[in-house]
């Protein structure tokens, strides 16, 4: 019997097979996207989170190769991680491969790695597996999904995707293609699931198109407009308006500037030359005349736009004539920050628009119709939902299903799961690792919930170190105890409370008497002292007593 | 040349006079609402932000009441504070007094405070001033806003409001009063600003009670609905829903329970005797027969629904005939909470309604359409808007001249701004101050940017402490340092770093030579110590060196 084709996302949040998937046969197998997650706020300290890739270290010999279906970091961001472990050639679109690029020179591996770019409609052969790279409809260009021909039949996996009919640069999705797949017979559809509770249609990016166009015509002064530095379509979007209002563009923000300089560069973007203007410039330039592109659409706290807010931005002062738009929307977790940003800008008397109030920015992912649209082209046998978390799955499940595939066909996964399927059907028949792997400095995988939980302790409550000198000989303190705190409580309370403490400590062991036992009197030491401290202020520092003999 | 009318916000953090506004006459001061507001993710460890009082506490004597207008935290939970600095009368409908006398208890202020409930129309006169309620249609019961009429005429101030012409519990906002004092010539409106972003219309709780009894019907097993505990009216709805369906009621977390039974009993809750039963005979209740109210909307991390999602509930466990609803909207920062439990919730395999897949919620707030019938109906010389952040009341002074109100008579205020009003206008005056006043524990005010900055470095990085014992006459190490670390690596690098560190500590301390200069070497000590960690783990630990003499 031939083998099973396997299938097993790895990594991530709830985020599943987002940040990466396994397709497996017999003794081969490729990886689609190496991503990473941005941390909770309660991943105190944590840089970033990468896929757990303890499965494919048990035998890195069977991982052929990497797909990548678009540059965004949470498709590419882990790829580093994974190929300073095991060296595979990686296939991609153009676009990709220059965002990649950047990475794996920051992690100096730009050298030993084998980028391959593809185009879409060529075909990669690597073992059992031919892979084909088919356009989509996405927030970035060079978007793409896979068409992995495998011994049992094709898999369509879609990756990020929507259906827009007036893309810009005719980034459409390849729906001509799908149908085919379907007509030939489809074994598997892995399909976006990220907006899967929106009813209706994803709305066309002309509608942002029109907005910007209306908001940059109407504007006397200057306008300032962040995105994604990655959605290149709608920065071409803001330098086509300004091209038609006679405006000058001018880039402030790292990664917008690297953007767009890449994005030039291979013609991406495409300006009539002079359009971009160098932000030294700018206040030699009418604000009439101005189109400011920055970064900070996440509200991060070194962004332009956020250096704007607070006063601080090296050439922007914001006033009342500015416009300023946020063409985006605040990924979950950052709107505390983006909201902090427009607050400020209406302080300082701009004009400011957002998504809220304003169709200045369109999802990147296909709603239900869209969705439904796939399935009916695709037809597939099997169908599991990725990109999103578990209630996404689940209800991307249930829309299969209410379009009349059989309940044991529709298959939920969470990372880890292996799904086998074989001329018999589907079915998870085991599972493999699948953790959250935090990445702090150049720590990978060493901070865990224990230390999480430990920076947390000290985050709310602050610390308290009582440092006694002891006499190895006689057993007594052999001058005052010193006492420090930190983050535990202000400048006016803390004297009386450390004086406290000290006195509390002296007292213990600073008496006469019988030699003291260690081991014993330094956990209720921790334990009188934390208990002083909560009786007077009804905190919890952590108490850290250090006990020298000398 | 008789005093102005002055206005003044105060405490706190954009929601302007949410938490609390004075409204002064000559030497005479009354206060509306005193709330608190929950803390920000990056407020470290605090447990609330009250309302900055030093500016009554210049002549406390000048404050003559308190007017609450209903009895939410953001409008009430401030009022301890406030009342133990200075004993004043406290004026409220009847179920705020219930709710604020659950508060008072708590901070042992119940029996020295006076507060008295009046009726919606009843009059108080406090010196100057005359203040009545006015009924208004919000998310909790016995809701008003306040006519207060002063020497120079009436203001109208409206609390947290919205029109909703098919409300439960027939709690509608009192157009025709207000038309009334509108006709007779209102001198200020001081009104909700928290949803002017939303085009026309909030819906009524009408949608939401048909959806809720939609599903109640449907389910075939339990039905487990959470809601803000202070949401009297629907849970006064899905009681009337469980009658209908003969299902019966169980009530669990701490919150819901006290207030279903004070609700109960002050006649705010209706149902036949029988209705609630004790959550312990739950098991041997049949699903299909139950519904269960609990706690937990916001994620709250003890709370009912939580401890559910977490299979930790003592009486529920989660399983697939369940129905589970979220009769709420996360409030913002509550996001990720939660869509945590509602992700357990799906992975129990339970079916989750919420509000961003079923109009199961609807906002307690006035939108665009609902504000300008106010407006129009009041036509008030003067605006200010009240709750909700800038933007919201830059949003609405432009509705209030969009209406036509000249623009120097539609007022932004923010907190400690003083708006004087008298014959000839209104301007702000000047400023007093209005801090966040952070509360930890028992302490209040003492938790400052600081401390908050000494604690977000701990929890990002964690700590090192350095331990040296020095001979005071040789200056030279006596023994080996101590060093520990806290929240800083995992337990497997933790080993090799710090005895790094011991042995870098020894050779700087340890070695032949001069005595050493104390002042000069704890500094140099710190940053070396850093330097070696940060270079082998690019993180920053706070490092704490402790150098004692013995």
């Amino acid at each position: 019997m031939s083998p099973a084709l396997r299938v097993i996302p790895l990594g991530g949040l709830g985020e599943i097979g987002r940040n990466m998937m396994l397709y497996e046969y017999g003794d081969e197998m490729i990886a689609v996207d190496a991503g990473i997650m941005f941390p909770d706020e309660e991943m105190l300290g944590v840089d970033l989170v990468i896929p757990d890739i303890s499965y494919i270290m048990r035998d890195p010999s069977r991982l052929k190769a990497v797909f990548l279906t678009h540059g965004h970091e949470d498709h590419i961001g882990g790829l580093p991680f994974l190929l300073r472990e095991v060296n595979v050639p990686v296939f991609c679109l153009r676009l990709t491969k220059g965002l990649v690029e950047v990475k794996l020179r920051e992690h100096h591996l730009l050298e030993e790695t084998h980028v391959t770019v593809v185009e879409v409609g060529d075909a990669v052969e690597i073992g059992a597996f031919t892979v084909e790279f088919f356009s989509v409809s996405h927030s970035i260009p060079d978007a793409a999904g896979l068409i992995i021909k495998t011994p049992l039949g094709p898999i369509v996996h879609t990756g990020d995707f929507k259906i827009d009919h007036t893309p810009l640069m005719q980034q459409h999705t390849d729906l001509g293609r799908l149908a085919e797949v379907g007509n030939e017979g489809a074994l598997l559809l892995a399909a976006d699931s990220t907006y899967v509770e929106i009813e209706g249609h994803t709305p066309s990016e002309m509608r942002v198109a029109e907005t910007l166009d209306r908001a940059i015509g109407d504007a006397h002064g200057r306008v300032i407009i962040t995105t994604f530095a990655s959605l290149i379509s709608r920065i071409q979007m803001v330098i086509d308006s300004a091209v038609k209002h006679d405006r000058r563009v001018f880039v402030t923000g790292r990664s917008m500037e690297n953007n767009v300089r890449m994005a030039s560069d291979l013609g991406y973007l495409q300006m009539p030359s002079g359009m971009l203007m160098n932000v030294r410039e700018m206040n030699d330039h009418p604000d009439a005349k101005t189109v400011v592109i920055c970064t900070g659409s996440q509200g991060e706290p070194t962004a332009a736009l956020t250096r704007m807010a607070q006063g601080s931005h090296q050439h922007v002062t914001i006033h009342e004539d500015d416009t300023v738009i946020l063409s985006s929307n605040p990924v979950p977790g950052n709107e505390k920050l983006v909201y902090r940003n427009i607050e400020a800008l209406f302080a300082a008397g701009a004009r400011v628009l957002y998504n809220r109030i304003a169709d200045v920015h369109v999802r990147g992912h296909a709603a239900q119709e869209e969705l439904k649209i796939v399935h009916r082209l695709v037809r597939p046998r099997h169908f599991v939902g990725i990109h999103g978390e578990y209630r996404h799955l689940v209800m991307h499940r249930e829309l299969a299903i209410s379009l009349g595939m059989t309940e044991d066909h529709a298959i939920v996964l969470t990372d880890g799961d292996v799904l086998e399927i074989d001329e018999n059907g589907a079915r998870v028949a085991e599972r493999v690792p699948a953790d959250y792997v935090y990445v702090d400095g150049l720590g990978i995988g060493d901070v865990d919930q224990i230390l999480l939980r430990d920076r947390a302790h000290l985050a709310n409550e602050g610390m308290v170190v009582v440092v006694a000198a002891v006499d190895r000989r006689t057993g007594k303190l052999v001058r005052a105890p010193e006492v420090m705190s930190h983050g535990f409580v202000g400048p006016d309370d803390e004297p009386e409370l450390l004086n406290g403490v000290q006195q509390l400590v002296t007292d213990k062991l600073g008496g006469e008497g019988d030699r003291v036992d260690w081991t014993a009197i330094h956990e209720t030491l921790k334990d009188d002292v934390a208990a002083f401290l909560h009786n007077r202020t009804h905190r919890r520092p952590l108490v850290l007593p250090v006990m020298m003999e000398v």
